[in-house]
């Protein structure tokens, strides 16, 4: 397992000690794939609604649609972590507590989610479930482009071309703008809000060039 | 991890672009793997039941068909899965996206399952919990089958011979016409179309060879 | 992950088709690491206990012994289920079902377990939960020695030198006369049969090489 | 997955085997991932606080607070972890054993979070809490530490030069006299050791370089 990742073997300074990157990536894709399927644990079973049951799945409707948003970013967000340990040569020591960090955030997903499908029906409420969903996201956003800019300027990518490396931090940015609209649209309609977060979930998530493209 | 499935080094649409299959790989065992375990959460205690243990457990019945049905059907597509990922050469950015919405049916099966178990013995109700879970079942077959399709589409699969490719198509098939057939029985015999769903299960799983001396 | 398993290039016969054990490992790694894990989430807080807060947690003793006892079963399992695919050159389909069925039993486990905690304190209620941990358990020992023979059976286990083959078959014989024993104590002294339950387990985690010194 | 791990061909003393040390990273990576991802599930909603969400959800500060203490000490952890398997030339069946009894206290870390964020707010309750939450925290910490000391012992240990083992071995001493000295100061001001519990995860996760350099 990752046992390639090591090269260099003169004496280094110990805060840029080589880490193998294998453990790390494993243990990321463990918190990514824990916290994306416990999403499902937050949706709870219709109680009391023995006679109109249909009905009472269907009232249930915030739930599915936070599922799968917060399915989506989490998904997106897997995606951009999977495609930076992809350019990494190597890990270093700082690399591996700033992912801690990520993962921090990115764990904590369900809790502002759970609040989401509790509070999405009552607009007064969904507004400040709403803005604490959306800071959360971009929070995780932040972290993984921090995480990115940490490994280019420590040397940790690999000579991949620099157009492509560009292209990866170009798509950073505009992640940005959106969550930042989308948490100011949520204090008024929050609910536009979530849509928007589905939706730059899944314009992330498109193949890059396809992306590039469109430009 | 995963470092061999790199192979092209010429310039290619960004689209197209190859990516290693390992990390794919280690997250989607990570959401099947956690998918499968959690289902016994949905197996709550019996409650209130003091004094005649016995039979409360024995009256929880519908939680663990649902468990075994639920488990073996997971089972059996990360098996399909795995045959999908065995056959690959290299994985692209689309590939890895459609992946994700394989991943986000599979995780919501538990959801549907824990309703069945709740509706099970109520025939009224259990015709609504066995007709959302039998077309749960059938999305996740279906985009397993298009992810498939897709790999093959994409030239992401290797040259294995075009009669084990045939094979694994003609796999995904028949079960789509056992789904949709014990989604109708269901809305009559839900109790007929939960074993149904069991029987297709263990079919799928059922080592290719002998299914196929078997026609 | 696991390219070398593959080693055969001729024609074969499709039930004996060889599988990449990689994923295979991943997954029930995956599963044993989950099921372990979330034996945890069985322990309730103490509720309703604030002026004696201490004496309401010394009270739990049962879910803590019942949080180390599968723990430890869970653990040993995985010990002798890494030794099997450790001896494996290959897995064919056979295998990955049979794996598929020892699971199914080992991500069950938590929810005996919660029923044994529930129910410790109770002697009536006990010996019910007792005797079904208990065949759960056995029922995991007996599946996991059974996938073992099968993989000798069909080949599927590199030639390591008869001696150490045979020890590890002998080493399955024992706990079932053990689990049996237990089984029937436990139906008049249900907490010895849990005590009998870790010893078990702690014995069969022993390195093979002292217990076999101990014969 | 691991192979060249198993170098020595000669008979050897049966519990000195050597086992590929690539199942149980991944078995360690797995639990450590779901102990740290499943600590989010005990933060509850804020429950019947309908018209004071806002206030209600900070008045929830304990839960966050244990979220990221747990987050953070479970994470360095991990840490210690890794560097060990990565120093391993190979493991052993002894180690094997070692490491689930570490993965048994990390597992557990849960538990006392859950009972921390409870009862944080009373201050009489909060010194049973942060006792017991301390003693599972010093208590996983030495066992990480024994682990060590037995790779070092039992030969498991790669020639890495004798400094940088000194190093990691000194990395765990300063570690106790902190955990030690924030139980007793949780026993008068409980508040106060959750932050020392935070500040020791933090400082043991420091990159080791820059800790010598302070010194």
């Amino acid at each position: 397992m990752a046992i390639p990742d090591q090269v260099s073997a003169e004496p280094i300074d110990a805060a840029q000690r080589p880490v193998h990157k294998g453990r790390l990536e494993a243990f990321s894709d463990g918190v990514f794939a824990i916290a994306i399927t416990i999403l499902v644990l937050e949706i709870s079973l219709p109680a009391g609604a023995e006679d109109e049951l249909l009905r009472a799945i269907a009232d249930q409707w915030p739930s599915y649609l936070a599922y799968v948003v917060s399915f989506s970013t989490i998904g997106a967000l897997w995606v951009a972590h999977s495609v930076i340990t992809d350019h990494l040569v190597r890990a270093d020591v700082v690399f591996v507590r700033f992912n801690l960090l990520v993962l921090l955030v990115v764990a904590f997903v369900p809790f502002p989610t759970a609040l989401l499908a509790e509070q999405l029906e009552e607009e007064h409420l969904a507004r400040i479930a709403a803005t604490i969903y959306g800071c959360t996201l971009l929070a995780a956003r932040l972290l993984i482009y921090l995480l990115w800019t940490y490994a280019l300027r420590a040397n940790l990518v690999g000579p991949h071309g620099d157009r492509e490396i560009l292209d990866l931090t170009r798509e950073f940015t505009p992640s940005f703008a959106g969550y930042l609209t989308m948490i100011l649209v949520g204090l008024l309609f929050p609910f536009v809000a979530v849509l928007g977060y589905l939706f730059i979930a899944v314009v992330l998530m498109l193949p890059f060039g396809i992306e590039r493209k469109g430009r």
